[in-house]
């Protein structure tokens, strides 16, 4: 049998919960199409703070960084909020996607039929909704330097970050984009801010470079401020967007709330090569950690991205989605899904009910 | 009669048909209120480049800083797109902006009953939503140095932006937040990404700092990413947001969709001293220019924030506020607005029905 080694990051509050109701499904899965799994579960975030006094381990970087696949749980917690910037859980994440190279970061959202209701927006906006964020990972504001505290001309505190890509920076996420349009609706929408920004000037500009070489995806470009507007407006209107880091977070974030169900949407972070980075796009909750209340399905999700551009395992992919299309149907719900005529479940039973359907 | 300077600018698009609208609501509004206007009409943007060669004329500035207050139709068009930046329309209201000083800008977005279908938010969610956002508008990354082109040390084109806030902007920012939060319902959200960025870590602890002086002020943060996924869950949870530039400027967009009708939303933009500077959010709308299909309102409400926040003159804001509803109340809607059973109208036509109801 074939045999890939993943790492396992639960982290903070319910990450542990989540994670291992996937490596159950992931193990599930795999087996049924002739795939092993070596997990090594190590420290990152809160945890890893309170047992190494550093957000993120040298080790679990190592170990990471010599698997095929990390998956991540969640991080963070009120018990760090208030730590210094080099000793909060948030910063083992970044040290993490930098320390893994993986630059470009796969969001999808997606409205299933069977929780168009979630959705704040009106069932005819939210309905179909089937859109991927492909935002820039490891560059930009988050990374840019110069950047910290100082002191202007007349003496007043400043503080101060840079945004900055550079051409093979901008050109990596582009084609990651094109190419996740081809294999989509073939229309990518890239968001900037080029009437102001140089730095989106830069970015549009190799943007549109690119096109040329992907005369099957139709390209347009965006200001951010807009697209925060025509999510909310028209939200169908959207195939594959590509956006810089900051307003990948951003816009991201707002993509999923228009599904209605964040406990249900996943993310892969992929580099050039090496493993990638699977994770819920939900935080650690640190309010239900603990109590069974979670929903698995965003980190069972994620697992399966995991297989499929981490691994190439497509066919344990489908599995495992299929397997979640199939637990919806037959109603099961965990709290934050919940709506009069299903069943409502815990993260564990949940996780039983994707077993038996996989 | 008191008597007071406004600059009218009506800029590029549908500005000169919705600032003719807005001129002559002004004129009524005052008049029986025993006011008078002189009005001084000055080009910026597109119109000012084709006759100048430059957005922003030095006589335009000039004229508009020796006034009481600056009222703008929106910049901007097809044609200038492809400028160099500093030969773009919104140049110019940058320039604008910064030259008049004005680093508050209040956006407020409300849910008028009336309107409340008009939302792609279900009923429950958009009705009775009714927030200020306070966006700081002359400092962050629209103006932070060093910015510009350059290489990196492979030799690689870069492009590249300041985020940098000092205290002093920070503070008159915050302090103009805490005092609209007091005169509205007494709730303060500051949006950040305090977990990432020093500049958002110096605008947390001066906001933080200064919470002792408003004891009637509930002061709350939230990350910027966060917020953008609270506005289209519950955005009823806001009532005052003070942020960034460029959060400002994405959140106070998406801010605005969610009521659904941008066309009736205004802002106004002041400063410590001077004149202020009110438009409305929408833009230029090149497509329907000179069509008489714009909704004017917007400007119109731009209007009453001028006589209100510009010159203290609250009883003719009132005015027109009221004026407005009653004619939302008529049943006079452009088409932006309209939904069957109410009275299509154009630009001009919305304009005699507010006149009427002044
Ligand atoms: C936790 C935080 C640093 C992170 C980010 O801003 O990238 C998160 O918001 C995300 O989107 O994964
Ligand atoms: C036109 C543009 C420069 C401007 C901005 O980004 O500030 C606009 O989007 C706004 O919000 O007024």
């Amino acid at each position: 049998p074939k045999r890939y080694s993943i790492t396992l990051l639960p982290g903070d509050g319910i990450g542990p919960e989540v994670i291992s109701v996937a490596k159950n499904v992931l193990k599930l899965a795999g087996s049924l199409e002739g795939i092993e799994f070596g997990f090594q579960e190590m420290p990152v975030g809160g945890c890893a703070l309170d047992l190494t006094g550093v957000p993120l381990p040298e080790e679990t970087l190592l170990v990471a960084k010599q698997s095929d696949a990390v998956l991540l749980g969640a991080i963070g917690g009120y018990k760090w909020d208030s730590n210094e910037k080099h000793l909060k859980p948030e910063t083992g994440l970044l040290q993490l996607r930098s320390g893994l190279k993986v630059f470009a970061n796969l969001r999808p959202a997606s409205v299933l039929p069977q929780l168009v209701d979630a959705s704040t927006l009106k069932k005819e906006v939210a309905e179909g909704v089937d859109l991927m964020v492909v935002r820039e990972l490891t560059g930009g504001i988050y990374f840019g330097k110069p950047r910290g505290f100082s002191k202007n001309e007349n003496g007043e505190e400043i503080g101060f970050n840079t945004e900055v890509y550079a051409t093979y920076e901008i050109d990596r996420i582009a084609r990651i984009a094109f190419e996740t349009a081809q294999k989509r609706r073939g229309k990518l929408c890239s968001v900037d801010k080029a009437n102001v920004l140089e730095a989106s000037m830069l970015w549009r500009k190799r943007v549109t470079a690119m096109a040329s070489e992907y005369p099957d995806v139709e390209l347009s470009h965006m200001y951010v401020d807009n697209a925060a507007m025509q999510l909310v407006r028209n939200p169908k209107q959207f195939d594959t967007i590509v956006t810089n880091n900051i307003f990948g977070d951003i816009l991201s974030d707002e993509a999923s709330m228009i599904t209605g169900s964040i406990g249900m949407l996943p993310s892969a972070s992929v580099g050039e090569s090496g493993p990638g980075l699977f994770e819920p796009i939900h935080g650690s909750a640190p309010d239900i950690a603990g109590q069974d209340k979670a929903n698995p399905l965003a980190t069972v999700l994620s697992a399966a991205m995991l297989l499929r551009y981490g691994l190439g395992e497509g066919n344990a992919a489908k599995r495992i989605e299929t397997a979640v299309l199939d637990t919806l149907d037959r109603g099961f719900r965990t709290r934050d899904i919940y709506e009069a005529g299903t069943k409502l479940v815990g993260c564990k039973e949940m996780g039983e009910q994707v077993l038996k359907a996989v």
